[in-house]
C-alpha cells in the first residue's frame, strides 16, 4: 500500500503487543469509527497538577472531509464529533486557562477510540480467552468548529451515520437556535492505528495434546453482533410505515453483522508453540 | 438511598449536560461496566510535556472486592483490567519516571468507561436525534497486582466475566508461565458516574404542531442490543454439544438484552418545550 495511504508509524500509535493485528490504512481506521454506533473520547480536562485525571466521554461521531465553497481543496480527513454547545467539553478549545492553550497547542489533544465486538473466544485455557473485535485509536487535536458551512456539513455527515439518508428525510434545515445550542468539534488527525482480531481460538500444543481435558472443556468462538430490532413508532408518529431506507439499512446492518461474526471465525489462529 | 451506597459527587464526577439522565449509586455503576463486553480505559502515558495525548485501550475488566486469605475484611469494590505484562499499561504502575511516580500520587491515574447503546432515536429533527444508552464513567488509581492470591481472584473473576462459570469449566489452573506473561490492574475508585437515556423520541412541540411535516418523518426508536450467535467450534473442539452454561448464557443475555431495548422505547421523554 502506498504510504500516502496509511498513517505513519510513531512512538504513540505503534501497536506493540500483537503486532499482526495491526493496520494504519487510512480505510480499515476510518470504517470501524463510521460502522461503531458509539466512540469513545479521552482528553484532559484539566492542567495534570489540577486534576491527574483524563476522562471519557461516549459520543457521537464520524469522520469527514470538508470542501469550503469556492474553494477546490477538500480538507484532510479529520473526526467529527458533535455535543451541547454548552458542555465542558465543547467549551474546552476556546478555554484560555486549559493546558493546550497554556502551552500553545493547536487545540486540545483528544484520543478517539471505536470498537466492535464481534466474538466471544472460548480457548481451552483462560490463558487464550479472547474477543474477537475491529478496533480503532485516532490522536489528534481537536477544534470549535465555527464556520457556518462547515458545521452544516458536519451536522449532516453525523445525523447520516446514524442511519443514512436520515438528514434530508427530516426536519431540516435547523433552526438557528438548534445550531447555536450545538457545538461541533473537528479532531484533525496526528496518528491512528487499527487492531482486528478476526479468526478462531488460539490453543497451545500442551493443551491440544490433552485429550481428555479437551473432552471436558468446549473450545470455540461465540459469534456476537449489534442486531437491531423492529422500529418502534412514537406515539405521536404519523407515517404509517417504517420508511424504506430505515428498515433496508436495518435489514442490512443485521445480515452483514451476523454473517461477519460468523464468517470470521472459519479463520485460523495463527500457529501457538 | 443511604449516602454510603453511592460514590460522592464531586466536580470530577458531577453530571452537568441533563442531569436528569446521571445516577451514582453503586449498583448502577457497577452492573453497566459488568455487563460491557469490553471497557474503554484512558490514562496519560508520559508527561503533557513529553506528548499531550491521552490514549485508550479497549480492554476486558470488571469489578470486584478482594479478601485477602485469613483477613475479616473485603476490600472495596475496585475495577480489575488484565492484559500481557510486558505491555505499556501494565508496565505504568512501576515506572519511576511515569508522570504518577513524579508527582507522589498512589497509582496511574486513568478513566475507564463502559457503554450500551440500546436504540437509536430517531426524533422529527436531527437537533432532538439520540441514542438510548447505559453509561458508567469511573476515575481511579491502578495499582499492578502482585499478590497472587488476588491476582488469581481477578483472572477467575474476569474469565467468569466473559461467561459466567467458564473458568471451573476450562483448564485450569494456569501454569506458572500463564500466570507470569498475565498482568492485572487494580483501579481503586476514586470517583464514579453512570448516565442512562432509556426512553422514546422526545420532539419539540413547534415540531409536533407541524401535521404536514409529521406526516412525512417517521420518529420514533430502533432497538439495538448485543446478539450472541450459534456458538462455532473449534476444528480441535472434542466436546459433543454446546455446554449449558454457555448455550444458557447465551438465550438469556440474547433474551435481557431484545426485551431491555424494546420496552424502554415505550417510556415517555421528559416534556420539551
Amino acid at each position: 500500500m502506498p504510504e500516502s495511504e496509511a498513517y505513519e508509524c510513531t512512538p504513540r500509535n505503534t501497536v506493540n503487543r500483537l503486532k499482526q493485528r495491526a493496520t494504519y490504512d487510512y480505510e480499515t481506521v476510518h470504517s470501524i469509527i463510521n460502522s461503531a454506533p458509539v466512540v469513545h473520547v479521552s482528553f484532559n480536562p484539566t492542567s495534570f497538577e489540577d486534576d491527574p485525571f483524563p476522562t471519557i466521554l461516549p459520543m457521537l461521531g464520524c469522520t469527514g472531509s470538508f470542501t469550503p465553497p469556492e474553494a477546490s481543496e477538500t480538507s484532510a480527513t479529520a473526526v467529527y464529533l458533535h455535543g451541547h454547545s454548552a458542555s465542558r467539553f465543547m467549551k474546552l478549545p476556546s478555554s484560555p486557562n486549559s493546558p493546550h492553550a497554556v502551552e500553545g497547542l493547536p487545540g486540545v489533544p483528544v484520543c478517539v477510540a471505536a470498537t466492535q465486538m464481534d466474538g466471544l473466544v472460548l480457548a481451552l485455557t483462560p490463558f487464550n480467552h479472547s474477543c474477537n473485535y475491529r478496533s480503532a485509536v485516532v490522536h489528534g487535536y481537536a477544534h470549535a468548529v465555527t464556520d457556518p458551512e462547515e458545521k452544516n456539513y458536519a451536522l449532516e455527515l453525523i445525523t447520516d451515520s446514524i442511519i443514512p439518508s436520515r438528514w434530508e428525510n427530516s426536519r431540516v434545515p435547523p433552526t438557528p437556535a438548534e445550531i447555536a445550542s450545538t457545538g461541533v468539534l473537528r479532531v484533525d488527525i496526528v496518528s491512528a492505528s487499527a487492531k482486528i482480531r478476526a479468526y478462531g481460538a488460539g490453543n497451545d500444543k500442551a493443551d491440544l495434546a490433552d485429550e481428555e481435558m479437551r473432552k471436558r472443556v468446549w473450545t470455540g468462538v461465540v459469534p456476537a453482533y449489534i442486531r437491531y430490532g423492529e422500529p418502534v413508532p412514537a406515539d405521536e408518529n404519523l407515517v404509517g410505515e417504517v420508511p424504506g431506507y430505515v428498515g433496508g439499512w436495518i435489514k442490512e446492518q443485521n445480515e452483514v453483522g451476523e454473517k461477519y461474526s460468523r464468517e470470521v471465525t472459519k479463520f485460523k489462529a495463527p500457529k501457538k508453540t
